[in-house]
C-alpha cells in the first residue's frame, strides 16, 4: 500500500502534476492548476491556487509555506452551492439574521450585533475532505491534497452573548443550527441542497458570528457579510451568509446533516447514526521542500494544528518515519484552534529522502501513521500519507 | 491649543477632508484621498489608502479597524528613495548581502541564509512621523495622521544566528548598520541620500533579515527580496532591499543617520547629539467610530501598542479624558512588539463626544496627554491629539 500511496503522493504533491495518473485511478476529472478563477473570487492570487471547479479552489502546498496567517488571497474555497449575488454585501450592517429557539427569539442586523459584543479568534478553516487525495481508494468529491485548509483571523460577536441577549435557550434545545443564505436552485426540494448544519449546543461557548476575516470585511467568497465560525470544527459547519441561527431539539433535516459529512466504511451509505464531521484532529504537513533540495543544510518547514487543543510538539523525519527529530514552532501561539508554522534545519545527504511530520497536541493525541480509509475520504491526518519524497543532490 | 488641535484633528480624521484648511496652516500640498497608486504598489487596495505622493501611501484610519494583522494590501509605504526595479525580485534566493565587521566577514545569498535559521516575529511597523498631522505647528514631511503604521508578520533569519556563523563581532563594534539597495540618483553625493541606518548593537538580539511578510515573499514595495527588521524600532531603521549589514564602530555617516530622524526643539537643526528615532513608545488610537454614531450602545474600537513592551491595559474615554473605562483587547497577544486591537461597548447619549484612548505598557509607561512639539513632528503619542470628535444622534 505504501508504494501505491507514494505514487499518489507524488501526483498531488505540487497540486498540479499527474492528471493522467489520476485518470488511471478512475477519479473524477478536475481542472488543472492554472484554471481560471471564478468571477466571485477573481481578486485571489491565481498563482497560489489550484482551480478544481468554480466552487472548489485549493491553496498550493508550497504557497502554504510557513504562514502564521493565511493571506485571504490564498485561502481555499469550497462552496456547496453557488455564491449569492454581490448585492448581499452592498450594505453589510443591514444584513439580518433570524434567531429561533431562544427564550426571546427575533431578528437582528449585523449593525445591531456590533453593539452587543465583539471578539477575535484565530482558527484553522479546513474542509472535511482535506487529504482525500492521499487515500488510495476511489472517492468522489474534490481531490484535495493539503490545500483545503488555512489559518484565519475572525472577528465578530460571540454567539453566547447573543444567546444572553435573547434570554438564553428555550427548553430542550440540544443543537446549534445555522442556515446559509444561498439561493436554492429552482425545482429542487430545499432539504436536499440547503446548506444547514447543526453542531452540539456546547459549541455555542466558542462560536462567533463573524463580520471580519483577516482584518477586513468578510469577502462574499468566504461567506460575507456574516459567517458562523465554530472554532475547531470542520469547514462545513461554518455557515456562510448565515440568515438563520437556531437552537434546535434535533439536528437539521437537511441532507448535508443527515447523510452528508458522515464518517463510514467504504461502500456504506451515509446515515445519522454515523459520526458527523464536527471537531478536527491533530494534524501537520510539510510545505517545503516538496521535490528537490541541495545536499547539506536544508530548511524543512510546514504547518501543524492541534484540532481543538494547543500543540505540544512537532517532530520531523527525514527517513520516512524511522527516526524523528523535534522541530521548532515559528512565531506566537495564537490559541488552541490556530495552526502553528514549524521549521527544522536538517543535514541531508544526496539521494532520496522521505520527509514526514508528526504533531502531538497538549491533550496527548498524536497523528496516527495511517488514517483509516472511509467512504468519502474524510479526516485524513495520517503522517505517512502526508509525507513527501524529495530528491537531494 | 486644544481648540486648534480639534480643528486639525477633524481635518485629518478620515484621512481625506480639509485640504483647504491644511493650506491655511501653510502645510505642503499633498495628494488627496483617491490619488492613483504608483506602479510598484498597484496591487494595493486603493480604497483603503491615501496617496500622499508616489513614495508615501497612508492607511486610512477607518480601514485600520480592529485588524490583528494589517493586510499587506492596506499597509502604508514610506520610501526615502524610489523603489528599485522589479528585476531584483526575479530570483529572490540569489539576492546577496555583504557582511562586514564580523570576525569572518563575507557575503551570503538569501538561499544560504534560509539554511542557517528561521524565526517569525510580529511587530508594528511605524514611521517616525506618524501622528505628525496632529501637531499644531508647521512641519515639513508627510502629514501622517494614524496610518503610517501597521502590524506585520515577518519571517527570516535572526541576525544573531548570522553573527554566530561569522564568528561574532569584530573588536570595538557598537552599531548594527544596514545599507539599502536603492539606486542613488546620478549627480548626488551618496551620503546625502543613501538609506543607511545604524542602531545600537544590542538590537542584534532581536533583529532579523526577513524574506517573508504576512506569509508571502516580501513585496518589492516593502523592501523585498530582503528587509532588515528591528522589532520595536521606528520604520526608518528597517532597511529595505538590504545589500550590506555591518557591525560598525561608529554610526553611519549618511545624512539620514547624522542629522535626519533626530528629535529636537522647533527651529533647531539636526545633529548627532540629539536622540535618534530608534525605539517606539506606547501608543494607541481609536479607529471607529470617527465621525458619527447612533445614540445607545456603540462599539468603540482601535489599536494599541506597547513600543518595546507588552501591553498592560487600554482605557477609553468618551468625555475627552475626564473619565476613563478599561477596554478589552481582542484576540491573542502576539508579543511585545505587536499591536493589539481593542474594543469597548459604551452607552452614548445624543450630542458631541470626544473619544480618546490611552494605553499603558507592562513596563509601566502610559501615553502622555500631550507629546512635546518638535522640529520634524516625530514620535507623537499624545492621547489628546489622537482623540476624535463624534456626533451621536
Amino acid at each position: 500500500m505504501i508504494d501505491t500511496l507514494a505514487i499518489k503522493r507524488r501526483q498531488f504533491l505540487m497540486g498540479s502534476a499527474g492528471l493522467a495518473g489520476v485518470a488511471a485511478y478512475g477519479m473524477p476529472a478536475f481542472a488543472q492548476d492554472g484554471g481560471k478563477l471564478p468571477a466571485y473570487a477573481s481578486w485571489k492570487d491565481a498563482d497560489d491556487l489550484i482551480v478544481h471547479t468554480d466552487q472548489t479552489l485549493e491553496t498550493k502546498r508550497a504557497a502554504q509555506g510557513d504562514a502564521l496567517v493565511t493571506p485571504s488571497s490564498d485561502l481555499y474555497i469550497r462552496n456547496n452551492l453557488p455564491a449569492p449575488s454581490e448585492d448581499i454585501v452592498a450594505d453589510r450592517d443591514a444584513w439580518e439574521v433570524q434567531f429561533e429557539g431562544f427564550a426571546n427569539p427575533g431578528s437582528m442586523t449585523v449593525g445591531e450585533m456590533k453593539t452587543l459584543g465583539v471578539e477575535t479568534v484565530v482558527c484553522v478553516l479546513q474542509c472535511s475532505g482535506n487529504g482525500r487525495a492521499f487515500f488510495d481508494h476511489e472517492t468522489s468529491g474534490s481531490q484535495w491534497a493539503t490545500g483545503a485548509a488555512g489559518n484565519v483571523v475572525w472577528t465578530g460577536v460571540p454567539v453566547r452573548v447573543l444567546a444572553e441577549a435573547m434570554g438564553g435557550a428555550a427548553e430542550g434545545r440540544q443543537w446549534l443550527t445555522g442556515t446559509g443564505g444561498e439561493e436554492i436552485p429552482a425545482g429542487l426540494p430545499p432539504e436536499t441542497v440547503q446548506v444547514e448544519r447543526s453542531v452540539p449546543i456546547d459549541a455555542m461557548e466558542r462560536a462567533i458570528l463573524a463580520w471580519e476575516m483577516n482584518g477586513e470585511p468578510v469577502p462574499l467568497a468566504h461567506g460575507g457579510p456574516l459567517r458562523l465560525i465554530v472554532p475547531g470544527y470542520f469547514g462545513v459547519n461554518n455557515i456562510k451568509y448565515i440568515k438563520r441561527l437556531a437552537l434546535t431539539a434535533d439536528q437539521s433535516p437537511a441532507k448535508i446533516q443527515q447523510t452528508g459529512y458522515r464518517m463510514r466504511p467504504i461502500g456504506v451509505e451515509g446515515d445519522p447514526s454515523q459520526p458527523s464531521m464536527f471537531e478536527m484532529s491533530v494534524k501537520s504537513w510539510i510545505t517545503g521542500p516538496l521535490e528537490k533540495a541541495s545536499a547539506g543544510k536544508v530548511q524543512i518547514h510546514g504547518v501543524a494544528m492541534g484540532g481543538i487543543s494547543e500543540l505540544k510538539t512537532i517532530e520531523v523525519s527525514t527517513d520516512g518515519g524511522e527516526t524523528w527529530t523535534e522541530a521548532r514552532f515559528l512565531g506566537p501561539d495564537m490559541g488552541p484552534y490556530a495552526w502553528r508554522p514549524f521549521a527544522l534545519i536538517a543535514d541531508l545527504s544526496a539521494g532520496q529522502h522521505t520527509l514526514a511530520s508528526r504533531a502531538t497536541a497538549a491533550d496527548g493525541l498524536s497523528q496516527p501513521e495511517d488514517f483509516p480509509p472511509n467512504e468519502r475520504g474524510y479526516g485524513n491526518n495520517g503522517w505517512r500519507a502526508h509525507a513527501v519524497d524529495v530528491t537531494v543532490s
